[in-house]
């Protein structure tokens, strides 16, 4: 069936669970604000709302997937416990999850994760397990941990649960848009694995479909982007490096291109100069603290890799876990 | 009038004046969030609601007064200007409330004041004029300045309209705070002149009676907690010095304490260790950037000044205009 039609595979999420999952996730995840920022709108030359997903529970939107998809859980399920593998942000969102609902959590994380999100993870509760981000493979680490222990793996992005608890973020986002007279013409959303932007991109076409969704990416893991322009999921070098430590999957998920081959306009990428940039603005203008890969979109504007002067643009800025110590030297100017 | 009855001056602002002020206000000032985090209700063993006033228009909620005033001059006095004193914030809330009204205008700052509030007041378009913060009198310069070039002083507290702008921030968080469904018992108020707490205060007077409201101040510099204990206003030894740069009034106002006065629960002190803490702790948990006298309401609940177990409490974070040089250094634990 994906062979005859890779666009829409059988498993691929509807708008229907986006809605399902915001009902499961109502009461224990944030309904994150739509903030407006004038010296941006001056900036920009237009309007731009941000959907800060750092004021999500445990600082990003990965609660969100990983909620929605661990609420589906089976009582004897949550008790044997959930298995996770990820590049730092999910390894909360499923402790977080599997703290509320009673599950154990075991984190297989890279060695060079940013100290705050492995402690975060522990502070939760999970047991961490560490890998080499460069030699070893996430996922066969995770599978086999699941298979030993009885646990339920629960990938970061690449599962209908998952892309729909994080198209949430959307749905919050379109309504809450509209609730403040502003038509989006387009959506900037951070990219890693894919998921958010596939969730926040179905949300769109429901809710308001003249909406132009478009992935952002850090220079070296624009995977998503080059996948887009070649019509089939491409890798990234492995020698590619950047400080955006929460978007660094290998390539597009399965599930979560086919969705965002069928709905996005185009994917944008930033430097980590921009990056560091953007994090200096949120820091000064927006009072807001963002990681890395959590400030790819406000990068995108700053830098004007997306027109926006006239036009109204929403940005999802993704997460907020960054360590003091690189967020100094970011301060500092020294990235 | 005042000396029959000095705990309700004939000009006091009234809450019908708060609900005038939310309308002129309407489309310029920010309706910031009342946010909720999930870490923070955990530490305090209770529900913490935030009102995040960083997240206003210039940084802090010193916009929501300075328009509040500025809106109801007349064109000619628009046209002749607006001077100002400040110790900083007002500083930016003045010129910005000018640019949208047309009205030029002088700002009085101290020649101390971190570096990010007079650039902000520049970039505003106000025109700066420095004086000694320890050994000259602020209202006496701006005063002279106003009579000198015909123009209208706007001062950072003391004026029923003032009082009134800020008192929108408390009744947009009575109305939020009942949207989510919270009875506040308590509300921390960040204290310098006291306009913003004798605002709130009213607004909760009129919107939720049963609320116990707090000034908090820091340590140094607690003159309404002790102008509330000997029933009148009481100034600060003029050799404290504080890193809440934003909260350095040397004595309550005359129209702020009768508020104050009649309305307060008490006042809490914290010290400046407890501020640094309170601004790390935004940085890791709620992914804000406060600023010193912003943070002093966390502070109060973090280091435990208010009983919040079991209980539900809002906070006024008051703002985010920080040098980043100073951020990073409180980042660092050097402060």
């Amino acid at each position: 069936m994906n062979a005859l039609n890779p666009a829409a595979p059988q498993d691929a999420p509807t708008f229907s669970d986006i809605e399902a999952a915001a009902e499961r996730l109502r009461g224990h995840a944030v309904v994150t604000p739509l903030l407006e920022n004038a010296a941006l709108n001056e900036r920009a030359g237009g309007r731009v709302l941000i959907k800060p997903e750092n004021l999500q529970r445990t600082g990003t939107f990965k609660f969100r997937g990983a909620f929605s998809r661990m609420s589906r859980l089976s009582p004897d399920e949550l008790r044997r416990g959930v298995a996770a593998y990820s590049s730092g942000n999910h390894a909360q969102g499923v402790p977080a999850a599997g703290a509320i609902l009673g599950a154990p959590t075991v984190i297989v994380m890279p060695a060079d994760s940013p100290t705050v999100k492995v402690e975060g993870a522990r502070r939760l509760g999970a047991e961490v397990i560490f890998y080499d981000r460069w030699t070893e493979k996430r996922e066969e680490i995770g599978a086999k941990l699941a298979r030993d222990r009885g646990m339920t793996l629960v990938p970061p992005y690449e599962h209908p649960d998952i892309i729909a608890g994080q198209g949430t973020a959307g749905l919050e986002m379109a309504r809450q848009a509209e609730a403040v007279g502003a038509r989006l013409e387009a959506v900037l959303v951070c990219t890693g694995g894919g998921g958010l932007t596939a969730g926040v991109a179905l949300a769109m076409e429901a809710l308001s479909p003249d909406t132009a969704v478009y992935s952002v990416e850090p220079q070296g893991f624009d995977d998503t982007r080059r996948s887009l322009e070649a019509g089939q999921r491409v890798g990234n070098d492995p020698r590619a490096r950047s400080i955006c430590d929460a978007l660094l999957a290998p390539e597009p998920g399965r599930l979560t291109f086919s969705v965002n081959a069928r709905l996005l306009k185009g994917g944008l990428v930033v430097t980590d100069t921009e990056v560091a940039d953007a994090m200096r603005y949120a820091f000064a203008h927006l009072k807001l603290v963002l990681e890395p890969g959590g400030a790819v979109t406000l990068a995108a504007i700053l830098s004007g890799k997306l027109p926006t002067a006239g036009r109204t643009v929403g940005i999802v800025c993704s997460g907020g876990n960054v360590d003091p110590e690189l967020f100094a030297r970011i301060l500092a100017g020294e990235l």
